[in-house]
């Protein structure tokens, strides 16, 4: 079992090290301290070694920052962890939402001029560090400091993962690391850059065709590298016992060997400003090495697709698929038993759908925490089920369940919500609207060179008609065998990166009722070429969405009455798929219980 | 007759003038000059005696700049002009299109290093030149010059505009013009700026509740302001005659004498970089006055309509939409005769349009020339006919018509677009797709903040899954006995300005097959509140648009089966409206093909 239900945080530990943390603070002279919960790969997951901020603080969340000072603390995070972070952090931590709170504010309210706030350079990028002086002004200082003094209180702090490196089939990449990498070569030389340094891990993976195991949900290697636009060269910079069954092909030198590497370089050197550590630049500039400020050169060529990984990706859809019709059809029988009065929990339903998926054999893990919310705690959007919180599915409640999958074909993030017994009118009106968005994503067409801003009102329209709305993205780029959050392609009023043929992206409008339910829908798509219909104008290029997942949607959910004839046409077109292709790949008694649920409306 | 047929412009005069103009070029040692079709108020209709382009190369399109050399002359225009320009202007002028061909292009490869290129600086603002200096970098010369080489060979050069002024009434405006210079000083206050330096004259004329008659189809007076912050007095800078019949209440100077006012300025000294003739800014930097670039302090509470001016508009709509019922039945008539076979043409469809908009005894003038477009003309977006290019309508064609007046309460701009006889079945699956369009943005809601471009794709959804689209905006704004083109709102990918409550916007997709024929309909709507609808986020502030344009929409080109029943309903509401409102305000016969043009579908 992949997932755990324990609350790893030790809220209780929190104060007695807040006051070691001050100890060491003192003896550095540092009037503030700046705690992350990031490592040097800016990842969403950290190994345990990085897990810093939950080490001090007890939270558990993916994002946040605890700032410290010999008189204050506080926990900066955003508004998915409001009640979480009450409930895992110690009160000596005052909770501060971002973006409403700036670390900046709060630190400048409490220090005066001279005061010196340190960081660690490894862990931050120097956007975030441009940006906090920019706001501290000049008055107060911001200092990056080595060894990072939480180190060196954490006495039993783990050691860093070792995770075994693979080679990723050049199969289902598509392109070999040579025609990668002279690729990115190209385009540094249009660019003028002699070397690129990348921090990334899923941008050295992409790039050399291997995955590792170094965090949990996204096969990864911990890992910094150099790209020598010249000769095409690359060097790893990553603990050696990683590649005890692989030969990677490259030279690997000790992670920290990249520090002297920069310095000995004679420039342009390419470096993202926003996903750099901030060492990387400091240590360019101490060396007297020009920096090329650009976007890590590998994010957008691993953002498109190649024919072989959306293909590869097909199957781990249909894989994945077959694993949730499985999950779909023993949660009818869990409602029966729930509506006869049994307990059926959050727990019990993670459990199951972990369980299926890991019956296909090829389960690598799972993508992200499963999130399963039952009545209220579907309105949670980042929910995910402790022991402490586990809650038991009820009649007339809807469950919300949110979860994805790791295998070596494909990466995988699907969102179903289910009635539990009869769902009442207002839940059938708002899911219908869902649905209606998220419909029309799906049918959607549009010329090419348009980006996801463009496109995110169709997702929202039948909700804004109704007065309602969601506070979150409408898609998320998703990688292959790599990270389910990945970018530069969003659906989003804040992306203005184009559309290409290969992106895959996710496609999940919701709703959400504080203190009622949540409602989320949610495929994974892939941008393609739409083959002009006829008509159509003769010279514009067309972009359309195919849709990769495929699971039944609750009928019993859906008004039919409100949709138009062409959203019908669509889902029960969509329905049809989903027997066809799940069907033959399950046992009877599911195809025969998937027929059922997808006949036409 | 306030629409002209004829071409005013000299075509065969233009190569005379172009070896004068160099001639005078020579003697002011210029490589190169600009002749753009602009006055010093950058607005979109310019007096005669501004009309140098026209002059100079007999071009008469809204948009455009001659440049000339010794030895090569271009005269660029945008696409809706290409095939305009080459009719109307003289082979020795190169046709170049924009934005494809730059200026800056042209004269780097005709100019060695050295050379001068001149330009007139009352006729370019400040971000144009800028735009053309970096463009062409340091070794060539971009000049001020004055007085315009043009004026001293045009010898018969019309005399300055002095149509009179008139007081706009306060009961239409909302506002009075003390209480408009206080919210403007105000603001001006806030940014640090002691004085503003105005020249657009929509927002002279909206700041001092007055109207003009300087140039043809917008009703404003040529004149430059300035405005003190600190006392919120105004100066006008215009000829004196034009106050004849009214008392502005503010000094006014001479024209000319905003020169020697704004050295005399102690600043910042708030200027349009986008709007402001260039001599503003030189004009301060030469006298060492602090300069604050910023926009227009006049344009976004312009485009914020009170109350009583969106009160005066719906009452100008109506107004307007009994002169549209009046031609739309004229024009079944006409219609029936083309179908006996008699000549009807484009110039009579104008000619009847206005004569019924004349006929409601308050047309001050057209608020643009009429575009009336029979068969393939209706693809050429700005099309205007002229004797020469006079066309009859014919059955099975298309008829696109898009006009618009100037009432003292409001101003209109509408298009429908009729089928003469029985329309084909691609005309009537294109029409369906643009009303689509129109419909889903009428009956849109969106979140406060939103900007046009988060909504433009609800526009253009329809016609995207055909394959289709339009290359022009969906809507700009509109102003009230204004200029029918105002800012900074928008419906367009292009625009970020958000939508306010009281913004007038139009409503215009359309959908355009070269050769063949032309779609559009436009409504005007007027962005509101939106009451919050049962069930709605009770803390999500939404915008909706009313529908300020009333006039039936062609049944026999709408597909019934291609609408969803919410697309279906929302346009029976609209003829019932349409039925009920304008019913009442039309000659009997008119209200009874109104009553059957309107029923339900």
């Amino acid at each position: 079992m992949f997932q755990s239900f324990e609350t790893a945080g030790e809220r209780d530990a929190g104060p007695g090290r807040l006051m070691q943390l001050r100890a060491a603070m003192a003896a550095a002279r540092l009037d503030a301290f700046l705690v992350p919960r990031a490592d040097a790969h800016q990842g969403e997951y950290v190994a345990e070694r990085d897990a810093r901020l939950r080490w001090l603080t007890g939270f558990t969340g993916s994002a946040g920052m605890a700032v410290v000072t010999a008189q204050a603390a506080a926990i900066f995070v955003d508004g998915r962890y409001g009640v979480q972070v009450r409930a895992e952090v110690a009160p000596c931590f005052e909770p501060q939402q971002v973006p409403g709170r700036k670390v900046s504010d709060w630190l400048a309210g409490r220090l005066g001029q001279g005061a010196r706030v340190g960081f660690d350079p490894w862990l931050h990028t120097r956007s975030d560090i441009d940006g906090l002086r920019d706001r501290l002004g000049a008055g107060i200082g911001v200092v990056p400091v080595t060894p990072n003094p939480v180190d060196g209180i954490w006495t039993d702090r783990p050691a860093p993962p070792r995770g075994p490196v693979r080679a990723f089939p050049e199969a289902i990449a598509g392109a070999t690391r040579a025609e990668k990498i002279a690729g990115i070569c190209a385009a540094m030389k249009a660019e003028g850059q002699a070397f690129a340094a990348l921090s990334v891990p899923d941008s050295i993976c992409w790039l050399l065709n291997i995955r590792g195991a170094d965090i949990p949900r996204t096969p990864v290697v911990h890992a910094f590298a150099l790209i020598e636009t010249a000769t095409g060269a690359v060097t790893l910079f990553a603990d050696r016992a990683k590649f005890r069954d692989m030969d990677p092909g490259v030279p690997v030198l000790p992670q920290e060997a990249i520090v002297q590497a920069l310095s000995q370089l004679s420039g342009p050197v390419r470096v993202d400003r926003d996903t750099a550590p901030f060492a990387f630049g400091d240590m360019l500039e101490e060396s007297g090495v020009e920096i090329a400020w650009a976007p890590d050169p590998c994010i957008l060529p691993k953002a498109r697709k190649t024919g072989a990984e959306i293909a590869a990706t097909r199957a781990a859809h249909l894989r994945d698929g077959a694993a949730m019709a499985r999950f779909l059809h023993w949660l009818a029988g869990a409602e029966a038993r729930v509506l006869a009065g049994d307990r059926v929990t959050e727990i019990d339903v993670v459990t199951a759908l972990e369980g299926f998926r890991h019956e296909t054999g090829a389960l690598q893990d799972i993508s992200f925490e499963t999130i399963a919310g039952s009545g209220p705690h579907g309105a949670i959007v980042h929910y995910r089920v402790t022991r402490r919180t586990d809650r038991a599915l009820a009649a007339r409640e809807l469950l919300l369940v949110d979860s994805g999958a790791q295998y070596e074909d494909g990466t995988t993030d699907i969102t179903r919500t289910v009635a539990i017994g009869a769902p009442g009118a207002e839940e059938i009106a708002c899911f219908t609207r869902v649905l209606q968005g998220m419909i029309a994503l799906s049918r959607a067409r549009w010329p090419e060179g348009l980006a996801g801003r463009d496109l995110d009102a169709l997702a929202r329209a039948a909700l804004w008609r109704a007065g309602q709305d969601y506070d979150h993205g409408t898609g998320h780029g998703v990688g292959v065998n790599l990270s389910v959050h990945e970018g530069p392609q969003r659906i989003s009023r804040q992306s203005a990166t184009p559309l290409e043929p290969g992106m895959i992206l996710s496609n999940e409008p919701g709703y959400y009722r504080e203190g009622a339910f949540g409602i989320r829908i949610e495929n994974l798509v892939a941008v393609a070429r739409a083959a002009p219909p006829p008509g159509g104008d003769p010279d514009r290029e067309m972009l359309e969405f195919e849709t990769l997942s495929f699971a039944p949607i609750d009928r019993r959910l859906i008004d039919t009455d409100a949709l138009c004839a062409s959203e019908r046409r669509w889902l029960d077109g969509y329905h049809a798929a989903v027997a066809a292709r799940i069907g033959p790949l399950v046992p009877a008694e599911v195809a025969a219980w998937l027929r059922d649920v997808t006949r036409p409306l």
